[in-house]
């Protein structure tokens, strides 16, 4: 018996709570609740399963249902699968609600990731349908030392390399503690033995000189980098620059850009697909299309003791009424969507329904005729923070080195700036990424040819990015979204501890359909 | 004028040292030394230059001098260019000092760089390079969060997370610092108004609770992972592991691993050439095969006021002798091998070459079945660092994710245990990589295939890895090894700020063509 058995004996006896007690407890559990390829078996013959949405809950639960052995019947609002796992390249149109509609002109080759855009290692999911339908995959660049913290108040405007912010909030930190352990003012924290040890790993870690102290010279230059590097022959020595202040430091909130990369979401090894982040959606959706209609707008979820009844529209039109039927029902809508519906559920799911708000976010795409962040401020790949409202300036993570134009995410905007930027019209969202991102590479002027940009709360079909959990919501509504409501289950990144990330639409399908299947086998 | 000329004026009137100092002033200067493509002008017509090795010194003085307009001969001892930018594929023979030879067994596709393998993004004169001669290339991870730290002495041998020792020395030391700002212990180093912001900083950057403690929870797990991660659904609640206490961590020197992503030379964004170390020199070799003779050992290098005559041998018989005659001479002849031949310069030259011992290095290759750090470990890429012997364990950075066999670098040692493992066969070097690897990867021993090894010191064109400088040797002989000695020219790593990197061998090149140039010209 293979020990992924064991485990699903355990879970099937004993619960899935009982499960990862026992996984965890070997050790096995660590990293994600992904416990490998879903296996259901034994489904009735004959059974039907409408799924609602074709994001990626939608696509997993069709896709699993369907190999299951279930008669599955796919609707989807846009006129193509994947939800926010979405891929903008030349040519294609955005409407958004209030009726701009955008045409990209981006060159072929080029894109934007307006949803998700990157793939922790941890998720092992999402890599699990990567690797099964062979989409591939390129390191995301997290991390990227020599990009900008950009401060718009401090240090006179001037873009810090992070790779400056980070050597010296680190130095500074080692220095201070280094400084109150040879005083003895560690009040005993550290044992006399371990305070030399601690006073070598401070020295090291933090790039002090032989005094623990940090100063500009060779020492702190290993790590901010040189203000004139290393050369061959007889080209000038070496020159390490002054570090920057602490209180400066402190002061204009730089030292908040470190921890990105640090937050275990975030961690290396990072991944994106190349190509597009629609790429493994668009597989799995082509081995669905069989069984999936696009522009399907529902209107009605209706259900009784035999079975459910979806109403939907033609989405181009708001004509063309149409009803599916199916014994059960997986709707993976957004509840900012949902909610708006006529949908027979109890009223506590109802409740769950209304009670969340949505998070906003603003992506802008920004078109260059050359790729002057390599080119002239050697800069591959990666995110520049500034405290601007566009909030992110990212480089394209593909294509290194290479001459020709270039894609940049221009606005990565959440909470205040980003609704104030999606108050805005596209085209102004796009003109202000410009204006910003200038302050930080005044290249943008003279290079940016086209733009595209995306608010979330405007997209008809999600109203939103991510729902916008707190603690007490989640005390109050998440389990009673999550139960089967008579034929109706609930399944999306919404209902996980993953919000906002495919991973965790991809673990909430796996269990909404587990348990929906159990629960079709057992009657 | 453009700047570029503007600095080159400079320099032409003034020397590199006030070019540099002018660049510096105005902030140009920083990251490197390379001031884009070189451009030789007027060199006289019919003079020769012959240059001695093919490594990146030699191509690049090569291929310069002869767009110049110069007539160039190259001599290369090995039966390939590029020196140790070296690639091994499946089918190459390797022959060491001892006669020990070994045929890589590596399947398609796969390979080990057994000198240099990585670009930092600030290597400008190699990203040129690669340009021009259209070489892709692909992010290395240096810092994967996933990838062990391991002390055999400590944690029962168990291998520890990097992300676990980072985040827990992050947080050991946050906490303390905390602390002793909280009870006035920071000496005034820290103002008043200044504090508060210090402890916000240390709690965000390290991940304290509200009490600014370190301890097991939600932040911890943020940044140290989580004993069982998030979940969909109705999976278990994601639950937080206990940190390694700071006596553990500094006790069993796992911070050391800490530094190395940090450290300028290896910070994100750095690269890899795609398909191998030996794309770029192959590329530029290309362009010169009609003035290369490769197996081609140099003897003896005499001069006098009308020229240089070299004298050399097949490197395969050891016979065939024959004379290269030329103006002037540029050697890239590792030292460790220039100083054993019949070579006409002036003492204090002869006494640089005799002066400096080189670094050594062992790096072994090793195939195995399947993937299974990605596979069961989920390690994609980056490196593992231990205190045995082999040193480190680095996971290739490409097809991830992606079914099928993988070669790793199973050994990457220098100092003592780099002299040690030298001392060994190549077929031992390869069983105790196994042997050691396998304490950190158990899979090791049911799923090696096959091995390769490289002792740099056993490597007959080499004789060890890189020039070992120290202050007090440089003080004395790197002016005398750099200048113009007669009508012959030293260029290399070894002459360079660069020791080991190509760039090194790259910017002392330009700089000693440039040098030999204008003296050409100037007679």
């Amino acid at each position: 018996m293979k020990r992924r058995d064991l485990f699903r004996m355990i879970g099937a006896v004993a619960g899935s709570s009982a499960m990862y007690q026992a996984m965890t407890s070997l050790g096995l559990a660590a990293d994600s609740q992904y416990a490998g390829p879903i296996k259901l078996q034994g489904a009735p013959k004959g059974t039907k399963v409408i799924v609602l949405g074709a994001g990626w809950a939608g696509l997993v639960s069709a896709l699993e249902l369907r190999d299951a052995g279930y008669t599955v019947e796919l609707l989807e609002y846009n006129n193509r699968v994947g939800g926010r796992a979405w891929t903008i390249r030349g040519g294609d149109t955005i409407t958004e609600l209030g009726g701009e509609t955008q045409k990209c002109g981006f060159d072929p080759g080029l894109y934007l990731n307006p949803g998700p855009w990157r793939i922790p290692y941890h998720h092992r999911g999402y890599l699990d349908y990567a690797k099964r339908f062979g989409v591939a995959l390129e390191p995301f660049i997290m991390v990227n030392y020599n990009a900008y913290v950009h401060s718009d108040a401090y240090f006179g405007g001037k873009p810090q390399r992070f790779r400056e912010v980070q050597a010296d909030f680190h130095g500074h930190v080692a220095e201070l503690l280094a400084k109150a352990a040879r005083q003895d003012k560690l009040d005993q924290a550290v044992s006399k033995d371990d305070q030399e040890t601690l006073l070598e790993a401070l020295k090291e870690w933090g790039a002090l000189d032989k005094n623990h102290a940090y100063v500009a010279g060779h020492d702190s230059a290993e790590r901010r980098g040189y203000a004139v590097n290393k050369g061959g022959g007889l080209m000038p020595d070496p020159v390490g620059g002054p570090p920057i202040a602490l209180a400066d430091l402190l002061r204009s909130d730089v030292w908040r850009a470190l921890t990105f990369g640090q937050t275990h979401q975030w961690q290396s090894t990072i991944f994106q697909p190349v190509g597009g982040m629609d790429s493994t959606p668009k597989a799995i959706g082509k081995s669905l299309a069989d069984i999936t209609t696009l522009n399907a707008k529902v209107t009605a979820i209706h259900q009784d003791d035999h079975g459910v009844t979806v109403s939907y529209v033609d989405a181009r039109t708001g004509k063309d009424q149409r009803q599916a039927k199916a014994d059960w029902c997986v709707c993976t809508l957004p509840l900012t969507v949902l909610s708006q519906l006529d949908v027979q559920v109890g009223a506590e799911m109802k409740a769950g329904m209304n009670a969340l708000s949505y998070f906003t976010a603003v992506k802008t795409g920004l078109q260059f005729k050359r790729r002057f962040w390599e080119e002239d401020d050697h800069i591959y790949g990666g995110i520049t923070f500034t405290d601007l409202p566009i909030r992110q300036i990212a480089y394209p993570n593909f294509g290194y080195n290479a001459p020709g134009k270039g894609v940049l995410l221009g606005t990565f905007a959440g909470a205040a700036p980003g609704f104030e930027l999606a108050a805005l019209s596209a085209a102004d969202r796009v003109k202000l990424a410009v204006e910003q991102g200038a302050r930080i590479h005044p290249q943008y002027t003279a290079e940016f040819e086209t733009g595209v940009s995306v608010s979330w709360h405007r997209s008809p079909t999600t109203m939103g990015c991510a729902a916008a959990w707190t603690p007490e919501l989640r005390a109050k509504h998440y389990r009673n979204l999550a139960e089967l409501n008579g034929r109706v289950i609930l399944a999306g990144d919404h209902l996980s501890n993953l919000v906002a990330w495919q991973e965790g639409a991809i673990l909430s399908a796996l269990d909404a359909i587990t348990r929906l299947h159990h629960r079709i086998v057992a009657a």
